[in-house]
């Protein structure tokens, strides 16, 4: 295959297979990893040589001397009930001892924080007894936690990847670059480590300093991870600049907040988007200053997504002052595939799912049976804005315990370069309008909505992200926006705008929705001619017992209790629509919503008397209401019909055109060429329009087929 | 059959028919109703006789010559939206125009109230064409609402008759007695009538002077109904009153409550419950003073549970003051028997479903099939609290066309009769300790939770309505009340305690659960050994996306969104515990919980990965979770084990037990006697236990025996 764009997991003592594959798959660059080192075979074969950097964890013996400089983290207990007047709370009981280790270095009286969770408010009548916080006079019945500092003693992404592969070396530990000295270390580290690695071309940063929220529990188990988390950013040393760049200080109740850490899914305080700020400011400057000596000393500088990439925010503003040479990220699906390809970044590269660990690789797992739905995402996504580069990561030897799967790889690795050889890097075709989503984070949150982690299932999610995961192969320009992009006149940018989301998260926006000035410019948008999407519980804050504030755009309102007393109307679906044309069979709206009734809408589909799919007129503008949108082709292809409809573009749907939501058209007219992919795992066959013209196509599993236009 | 205790309506010309059924059915009193007239052989059949009077609507000629006194209510458009600066609102529009007039007499600017809904804010810009309101200087994309007085120009219990029976009668107007020439006129006409009824033994009060909301569309269908409503009370002369006596006023929005009109699912606002207390202590004293003016001319006083019975409140401060000989109230299941049968006064009567109304007295019709699950129903509440007497409602003429439903009430009388003969007046066999429902209003809603109007099933309600219907039949001293009874120190008086309903509604108690001194009160309550149970959304509050307050006592907690990226535990329910003991196959929670998950509770049963049934140990106290429970005979005994269990007293069931959740005994043991019935419609068999000893029984469909203990 013609050479480039491929990275390559590297391993020594696999250089015979590896030197072959190289050839398969056109090969170009190699990688390590960690866990994994090169040979100097490898490092001569010719390829361009990435080495990964995690410059914070690789130095156990400089943390060891300098212990002020271990990275912490705000840790909050369980919530305790005081059965009498003294309470003991140990503080640890539910956090993996492995991992932290209480901070009690540094003044707890002033870093640590009891709270009573019952009356609101903090106590400060408590003692530590190296183990537990002993509360005394304690509201008999009330609740109490304490929030306290812990040094993380074992970094987490190794935590995860030694206890995943049983690795035996020594737990990995972490510098905090907030102390003059520490950055000093590290920046002579960094110089020292590009002498040492005299043959590396690329240095990937995996990643800058700050890991995610990624809590282990009493039984070494994941308790919490929140991809998009600053919990682990937080030091005394931090906590003080922050107070002198900011003007007030923040305490551990501001990071912890109440158990929720700050999640995304909750609308951000202004501390805690001053905290988020401070951080990026820090980590884009430091990082800045990394990346400079990595160009000063010839090499490129890239940077993995995920990891320690607290405070890289690559939708945020800082980030391109890093100046970085490319961001590598983890695709496991449209989303994190748009999530990668969308930053403001010279070139991105998608490392495929899955990792070539032992978990899959294994006797009776099914390797291709994993990547192929990963691809058949990604591939959509990159149809619309690809990656300049693929790679995968793992262990090259496993892989090849498995011909198919090494089959299945040059097939993907035909079909990626297929996009840049055919599309020849022009702008596939984009309807003549653009969409949002929106959200209270807009922007800064850019295919970062809906989740928890990476490509994690989560039973809260999924039945929102199915629509972002639709939306990053359509054929539309989409941009994330946030209310005050709404109140300062963003909507007109728009065709379509999406609010999803559960009722009071960030994702639908909670208090948003009681705002007039908010209400009445979207109400004006789709009154003027908008098309306004709604997904779950869109635009709810529960005013007197009225949940959906926009129920007169929408058409629908949910009844939460209060109206019972009122009738409902009828639920007489009206199974024909444009919207729905191309379904069969049911439509699965994962976990669904209860008791949507119309208040005006006309009704498409419904269940246990829910309205599950309506539509409505509003003024010029159209609105569409789904109670939930997995992803499955069939629900993409309602979506796409909902924002084409919303948009009154329908005649636009059939310019490119599959007959069987199954097949998807991506169209380069600039270049000349439609690309058709098969979106499912059996071969399909469909009627594709090509401007009005008409034929039938088949494809096999997983197939890809670019023809003239 | 022996005489007594029951009371049939009459009908003239079926005089010869209605001397037989006298006779079968043992019968001692005869009633005319709304629609039909005893004749003279009729009245001297030698029965008591019930005569029907609805004062206030009794004198059309009156109230034309007095249009001041007509009653009036106060109604809320719906949110019209302004697309400009100027909205013109049809108040009318979604209101009956043959029940409603808007009242343009009195001062529209003082007593009409035009909301901002969107701002949250009054505006007093606006005009009245006689058809619209016209907001001037509307803010665009604003909702706006009017509240208006409207006169009430027909009756609407009368409404419902004259429409659902197809009358041809003029549509009759109502008195408000607020006026003192009002309530001259209604006791010199209650005088006259008394005259005029010399034969008449009891007045039968059908009902008092305010009908609940019961509010027509513009299409002339039940638009709201709310049996618990005050919106009907209210006037110019009623508000001016209330301000005299509380010392400030009320404007419409008090009383329409954004469109809510104030229904029991909300937590009640002070000037909501002054209102009630306001029209209770009227309604009262004038209702004592019609009571006094029918005992004064030798005859007896009974109220109808219903109809114009707003500001009677059974169970109410003021309602013992009227003075009643008995209540009388129509009986479609358990709770609403309860509701008749608790109330205090000296007697009570049941008017059991179905009228013998032309809906289900028709070919096609089963009047069987209607009646017996109410009999079956009514039976299990009346052997824990019998009504004196029984009765139905209707045309006899239409009863007997189905001569198998007159032996169905053949014996239908048979066993009610039966509860008096052989229980002889005792109380039954009932647990060593107390049952409380905990809800925002306690005590004066007592068996009136959960419901929007008399035995109508609803979606919102079912889930939680069948616990109650279950309560009405246990062997539990059942009471209910309130989270100021709770902070009080009533608690100690009960066993157990159950909470049930929506988040942020009154049954659940919304803002209520943000009082550490009632979350407190309840902890230690439970910790010291009580026994809590939690049904759909107990104790719901949304803190930091932690919704129920009560996590710990019940060791459940419902994800809402904002902790998606915590954990959850694996899911592995216990199948196998005394709760779940008499369970055969799946139990059916109704429209049940999404995402609620153990935070330490043994899970017993799930669905969906939501925990649907857990049992917790807190303390020494117990707490069980339910994720709803409508009513089934096996929803029934899973909330008597989860009642006996919570209370620690397994052993207790099992005193009189049958092993056939079909089949339940109900012991008088100071009368030697338990009964034995068939909650169901199929002949059932089972072991019975009495105190130990064990015997077999079956019992045909609907079949109820009385054995000797």
């Amino acid at each position: 295959m013609i050479k480039g764009r491929f990275t390559l997991p590297g391993e020594t003592g696999m250089e015979k297979e590896i030197k072959e594959l190289a050839k398969l798959w056109g090969v170009d660059a190699i990688r390590d990893s960690d866990g994994t080192k090169l040979s100097q075979d490898l490092i001569d074969m010719g390829l361009t040589v990435y080495s990964v950097l995690c410059l914070v964890r690789d130095d156990n013996e400089w943390v060891k001397k300098n212990p002020d400089c271990l990275q912490q983290i705000y840790l909050l207990t369980e919530e305790h009930t005081a059965y009498g007047t003294e309470l003991a709370i140990d503080i640890m009981s539910t956090f993996f001892d492995q991992q932290f280790k209480p901070n009690t270095d540094d003044d707890i009286k002033k870093y640590w924080q009891v709270m009573d969770r019952t009356a609101g408010e903090e106590t400060k009548d408590w003692d530590w007894d190296g183990k537990n916080v002993i509360i005394h006079n304690a509201k008999p019945f009330h609740s109490y936690t304490v929030a306290f500092l812990a040094y993380q003693i074992w970094e987490p992404v190794s935590m995860y990847n030694h206890i995943t592969n049983n690795w035996q070396t020594e737990h990995e530990l972490t510098v905090d670059p907030r102390s003059e000295k520490a950055r000093e270390h590290l920046l002579k580290r960094l110089d020292k480590w590009l002498l040492d690695h005299p043959k590396t071309d690329v240095v990937r940063f995996t990643t800058f300093f700050y890991c995610f929220d990624l809590i282990y529990n009493q039984y070494g188990k994941e308790k919490t991870v929140n991809w998009f988390g600053y919990a682990a950013c937080v030091s005394p040393k931090a906590l003080s600049d922050f107070e002198k760049e900011y003007g007030y200080s923040l305490c551990a109740e501001d990071i912890v907040a109440g158990g929720t850490y700050n999640t995304p899914f909750k609308n951000p305080t202004k501390k805690y988007l001053d905290w988020m700020e401070f951080n990026c400011k820090f980590v884009s400057e430091f990082a800045r200053q990394c990346v400079e000596a990595v160009h000063k000393a010839g090499r490129k500088a890239i940077m993995f997504l995920g990891d320690h990439w607290a405070g890289t925010e690559p939708y945020g503003k800082y980030f391109q002052n890093i100046g970085l040479d490319m961001v590598v990220g983890a695709a496991g699906d449209g989303v994190t595939t748009r999530m990668i390809t969308d930053i403001p970044v010279k070139e991105t590269e998608a490392r495929f799912y899955p990792y070539f660990f032992p978990d899959i690789f294994c006797e009776g797992g099914d390797p291709v049976g994993e990547s192929m739905p990963v691809w058949i995402k990604c591939r959509r996504a990159m149809l619309r804005r690809p990656a300049a580069r693929m790679g995968y990561g793992g262990y090259i030897s496993l892989a090849l315990k498995f011909p198919e799967f090494i089959d299945h790889v040059t097939e993907i690795t035909r079909q990626f370069k297929s996009i840049h050889e055919e599309g020849k890097g022009t702008k596939p075709y984009t309807a003549p309008f653009k969409v949002a989503v929106l959200n209270s984070w807009g922007h800064i949150k850019s295919w970062q909505t809906h989740q928890v982690a990476h490509s994690l299932w989560n039973q809260r999610c999924y039945s929102y992200l199915g629509a972002v995961e639709a939306l990053s192969g359509f054929p539309f320009d989409v941009e994330f926006i946030s209310f005050e992009d709404v109140k300062a006149g963003k909507l007109k940018e728009y065709g379509v705008v999406l609010n999803m989301g559960d009722a009071m998260t960030s994702w639908s926006g909670g208090e948003n929705w009681n705002d007039p000035e908010l209400v009445c410019a979207i109400r004006q948008w789709v009154y003027e001619g908008g098309g306004f999407i709604g997904i779950g519980e869109p635009t709810a804050y529960n005013k007197d017992g009225r949940l959906f504030a926009l129920s007169d755009v929408l058409g629908v309102q949910k009844e939460i209790g209060i109206t019972a007393s009122h009738n409902k109307p009828a639920l007489t679906p009206n199974k024909e629509h444009f919207i729905t044309e191309d379904i069969c069979g049911a439509i699965d709206y994962g976990e669904g919503m209860s008791m949507i009734y119309s208040t005006g809408a006309e009704l498409l589909d419904e269940e246990n008397r829910s309205a599950n799919l309506c539509v409505n007129e509003y003024g010029k503008g159209r609105a569409v209401y789904i109670a939930g949108l997995p992803y499955s082709n069939q629900n993409a292809r309602l979506l796409l019909r909902a924002i084409y409809y919303s948009a009154h573009s329908e005649q636009e749907l059939y310019k490119y055109y599959s007959s069987n939501p199954a097949l998807e058209c991506h169209a380069f007219e600039e270049a000349g060429k439609l690309c058709v992919v098969n979106n499912s795992e059996t071969p399909q066959e469909g009627e594709i329009s090509i401007n009005g013209k008409k034929r039938t196509i088949s494809l096999g599993s997983m197939g890809c087929e670019w023809l003239n236009i």
